[in-house]
């Protein structure tokens, strides 16, 4: 039945419609009367005090102008977490439309097994050979299992939609996610975990993985947007 | 290690701020300056008339004023389908923070197994015994299995936010859900199939399980809106 | 002091990411699993179907994945009700960092002037030429009036923020607005009476007319779209 | 026609359904799965403790399964920046409905009239007896011959949604606007300046006259999560 076990996550960028000048024109309307688009467009210095004014002093709505649609392949337990994000926009695979692949998560070595510390601060430590071990060969087999139960009842007639109940949070899921430049940072702020941040989060690993990604594409986009977000705490504005 | 299958959904009305004198009110500052609160007060009719109107008309702002607060068990699967519902709040159990109990769906022998039709509008038909048979079996072998495997990951000391990922989603778990009327019914025009709604919707059974207590709920607590609701389509205004 | 009366309102499209292929690909990850992608490149009609079927069973997050920016110019009383819409980004003119223009708006002949019906259904009539009079003449003089007793307190050193409380709602205020199609086919179900809708609306004139250009952009960039949204009652899915 | 002009605001707490014991109880079932409900009822500082908790680290969602509607009377200046705030629910005086009352806002004698400083933090001054007498007596002028046209206009059967356009936008209109704990709060972290907030905003006076009685009532509510708020920076969580 082919069954795949892998340790990523897929993160593409699929459309975008953000630069930093969409913030700036955006602001310019509402907060920044004195100044003519002439002069910024002119000055460039003038862009980066003014996005970094904006993400200072909380001024929000000059980031929501753009849009950024993302292709994600990620383990269910990630979307679950994922999806508590309402300022977003989300098309997943309906395991009700379609047989679901066998494609599971499975943690690489280097992932952290091990907690410890109070619940809401947990630190994590790299596990034993012997966790290790147990962890891989524990989710495969329980996987694979679960795998052939959900193709049982789907030969034998049963619908998707029961059929499913039997997999696990770690089998994959793909979707598209759109978000605003403000919603991202917000997500960003949460699920990801960095030195210099004024709120410090804890992020399941797997879902900071997808979050990496989306910070490289948002640093490229609009990379003047995000050095104010890292300048100032990395809170979304 | 006491393991439960179960065939229900638990939902429990936990606190409520909702009833339909507070959409007269709140449409009155608005909507219906000529109509005096004594009047209203006075004619209970009149109360029916504005609701119905402002049902037909979608005002949708006047439903907005209320909230109810559930306490939902529902298998994970649920809860996915239940959170694309952006206007709402939640604070569902974390599998990061405390190890879920052993509670599993598996569908009743009332449960329709078998799927015909198009994508969108399949039909659903009950399962000959050896299909019912056959899911039954499964699911429990399959959940009883994963279980295992997750207490063993965690009696290793494996952190339970990793163990977890061998959870099938028809494990149960809980939360807490916050609504308005407006949004709720929205909810039930989605969620619930019933004959007489403008739009014909095709909900998973175990999601209109949860909606049909849903509505009885705020059948009770908002009589006038909810006959108002069932009488112009059932599309939330 | 330059002061300009205008019966019209400006709409302009600065930005669009939107297109009936996104909506298609959207919809292709959650709901039709069976459809591959070059089946719908390959037959246009494919995708005529499904975005009709997207419609009408209000499958509404496939329309979500886009975004349009407009910049809008249109009397205060306008930005009041738009902005109950808020499934949208906004950033408005703010008079507290800048000096608002003498820009301001006034009835055509064309504009009906005059009320019946009941409150929620009124029906609007032409007015007499003495009323077209009365309301040209009155606003003119209200409004150079009120823009003179502003000018007079800016003068005077005093602050903005409190200059501007003399200024009627029908002065001029610019905007940048961006929406999805989702949000912005709830707008137009909302804002323009049509003919063959399933909802009927009452929105005031002022607000239809940009509720007009909105749509031939929207209709321009998404056609399919556009005739699906006509075709099933002009509700937003 | 008895105008009536007014230097407040009217901020009436119409119906509540919070207490920081709800906030606990949320958040129980999501993040602190090893306390026991008892154990919380038992000891308050455990609850002052998770509260505290709750807001340092961002889990927001337990501050949202609560209600408070208010009744407020405010200029329409105030309306248009509070309706920025799409996390709430607005019903508004229509004065396409009603007839607006001759009730205006002029600024008190206490009120500061004079701004410097830079665009986004200006500072604000008292006004000099002139300035003073002139911000009276200009508003009470304008207002007055504004409202007399209103009535005009009226009285010559042109419709309401018309003859509304002279109007100024320091006229009050009344609305209903029910929020949660965690909306309020960012409400009042943008519309109050308080010391040791952990952003500075700069608020205009009348905004902040509703906020600070909005404040009153919810540190009456909920007096921990407010506590937690002012301890934590006064940023929502």
């Amino acid at each position: 039945m082919g069954i795949e076990f892998r340790s990523d996550v897929t993160v593409e960028l699929v459309r975008a419609n953000a630069s930093d000048a969409d913030v700036v024109f955006a602001a310019r309307v509402s907060t920044v009367g004195e100044q003519s688009l002439e002069d910024v467009d002119a000055d460039p210095q003038r862009s980066v005090g003014l996005i970094n004014y904006l993400m200072r002093d909380r001024h929000g709505s000059p980031f929501e102008h753009n849009s950024m649609t993302f292709f994600v392949k990620a383990p269910i337990f990630v979307w679950r977490e994922h999806m508590r994000h309402r300022i977003a926009s989300y098309n997943e695979e309906s395991a009700r439309y379609r047989e679901l692949l066998p494609v599971f998560y499975v943690p690489s070595h280097e992932r952290p097994l091990v907690q410890s510390g109070k619940p809401g601060a947990y630190e994590f430590h790299p596990g034993t050979p012997a966790q290790s071990e147990l962890v891989e060969r524990t989710i495969q087999e329980s996987c694979t299992a679960a795998y052939s139960g959900y193709l049982e009842m789907l030969e034998a007639g049963v619908a998707r939609e029961v059929a499913r109940m039997v997999l696990p949070v770690t089998i994959y899921s793909s979707a598209y996610v759109t978000m605003n430049a403000r919603a991202l940072m917000n997500f960003l702020s949460l699920r990801r975990k960095v030195e210099g941040s004024y709120f410090v989060s804890y992020p399941q690993r797997e879902i900071e993985m997808v979050a990496e990604v989306y910070e490289d594409h948002f640093a490229q986009l609009m990379p003047l947007t995000h050095s104010a977000f890292n300048e100032h705490g990395r809170v979304a504005p």
